[in-house]
């Protein structure tokens, strides 16, 4: 079953107040382009949502108990977070060979970091959630992520009554499945635009065959938008397949400049997964109006986060 | 007659649903430190604040007539940008060698530009008001300006009740006035400090001295704080002495490595000027603690613009 205007409105309840209430920044040099500004939440990315919210749901038994996850990324900080917010215990299952300042990152937010080889995460995530009896809270692949992640596209509409459409990266499909929900609910003439790398276009190609197709990690590896190297879940392709427009894929040289326009005319810091669905906009604008039949109103893409390299940030503010 | 938390909140009705309302942004790397992110407004700084609130301020004949002023910075956007809102016309008297950069920007933003040689711009704009019946909407010396800019201390103290302190950056002292007046209004407990470039203290010699002093422009262009070189009018000074709890200064160095910080921790792009109140918490802190008193809750910093050369974001990325 999949998940409703409903249960997003019940996980806004769940990060009302608690996660960033984020804008929606414009600039005069593109006034056709509105950014939602998910970097700015604070750790740099829309999960604090899903996690607030997975947590929120939990029966208080299973809360009190505490969470698990394996994470290398965003998704981690988030869950170990939102575990704060809430007094209770979270592990946070990472690869050997993590960047020290990511397992740094996650430390500080107060979760307990267990370093395994990357083969066993999964499968060691299991094994502290059976000896411990803490919760799975997995990155994306679950109704209640999926359902907090689609907040984004609810605070969108409140700010941007009808906008044109909604630009959303593609990743493993919470965030676009959760604000192809909310938008499609409350603005049924709005455009919901998926964008993936073309380096990563897995779900474009599931949504193109009409069934759920997985790129192996060697492929998916080599886009710069490591947030997006991830294949769909079952449940993540359900949602895009009836609620999508459709997809499109931008270039590693158009992610790139997208992250220096970003910084110049937005005054926002990208990392490049969040700048893959403004980059659609920015480089392809008039064949996305011609082929979605937008009208001549401003569309909204979601920036998802803004953790990168400084050095990367350095060299795409020359580009 | 100084400005009052009455003339304000009246501010806030004019710039309600017309400017962003800038959320306080945090970073798990500084729990201590808020940022107001005003470098989100769309013209990249929160003059748009107080230029709207003067407009709105006119007599409905005064405001058909137009506005005109002179500025070679973000002041000058943020009137055009406001003019265009309210679809009225705008003339910018801006100096023979300003960047072409700028005034294309101020262009593309529907005004008049007019190039004059720097010495004869604040005649030309009078010039240009008495000719065509414009009026002249300062960039600080002025109540509307002042009460407008208020409108950021406003949000301040509605969204982080009753933080130790706020930070304001203080150049002509629009801003500082008007933050000054609505916090010690709304919240008495909160210390209210102001933060000058070392290199352009005018205004800490001038409340140490307990009188206007002015420094001249050899003295204050030297600061890369190219926002903050400007001296307090007898208007915005009257205000920082009496509702200011102080001033302290930063340097160079401190300021462009407060840019690379916001930048990798908090996903902001910030000018120097607008990085110049952060810095002051990122480089002093426990002095700060002490100085004024200040308990254990954290502090707000506003950065007020984030209009800066790529090329210095990249320098300071690597500080």
């Amino acid at each position: 079953m999949l998940v409703t205007i409903d249960d997003i409105r019940r996980a806004a309840d769940s990060v009302d107040g608690v996660v960033l209430r984020t804008p929606v920044v414009g600039s005069p040099v593109r006034p056709d382009l509105l950014i939602k500004a998910e970097s700015l939440q604070p750790t740099g990315a829309f999960k604090v949502r899903g996690a607030v919210h997975a947590i929120a749901s939990l029966s208080d038994e299973a809360r009190a108990a505490g969470v698990v996850t394996h994470s290398s990324g965003n998704h981690g900080q988030a869950l170990a977070w939102a575990a704060r917010r809430a007094g209770i215990p979270c592990v946070v299952v990472m690869p050997e060979g993590s960047a020290p300042v990511k397992v740094e990152a996650v430390r500080r937010l107060g979760a307990t970091v267990e370093m395994v080889p990357a083969a066993r995460r999964a499968e060691r995530a299991q094994q502290i959630a059976e000896e411990r009896g803490l919760t799975i809270v997995p990155p994306y692949d679950h109704r209640h992520i999926i359902a907090g992640q689609g907040t984004v596209g609810l605070e969108i509409i409140a700010d941007v009554p009808s906008p044109a459409a909604v630009l959303v990266p593609v990743g493993g499909g919470g965030l676009s499945s959760g604000v192809a929900t909310a938008v499609r609910a409350l603005s049924p003439a709005t455009r919901v635009i998926g964008v993936e790398p073309e380096l990563a276009a897995d779900a474009a190609e599931s949504l193109a065959a009409g069934r759920l197709v997985t790129w192996p990690v060697e492929q998916t590896g080599r886009t710069v938008a490591d947030g997006l190297r991830t294949n769909l879940s079952d449940l993540t392709y359900a949602h895009l397949a009836a609620r999508l427009d459709g997809i499109v894929t931008v270039t590693e040289a158009e992610i790139l400049s997208t992250v220096g326009s970003l910084a110049r005319e937005y005054r926002l810091v990208a990392e490049p997964s969040g700048a893959v669905a403004p980059a659609a906009w920015c480089h392809h604008a008039a064949s996305l109006r011609e082929r979605f039949g937008l009208g001549d109103g401003p569309v909204v893409a979601v920036v998802s986060g803004g953790n990168l390299d400084p050095a990367l940030l350095a060299t795409a503010l020359q580009t």
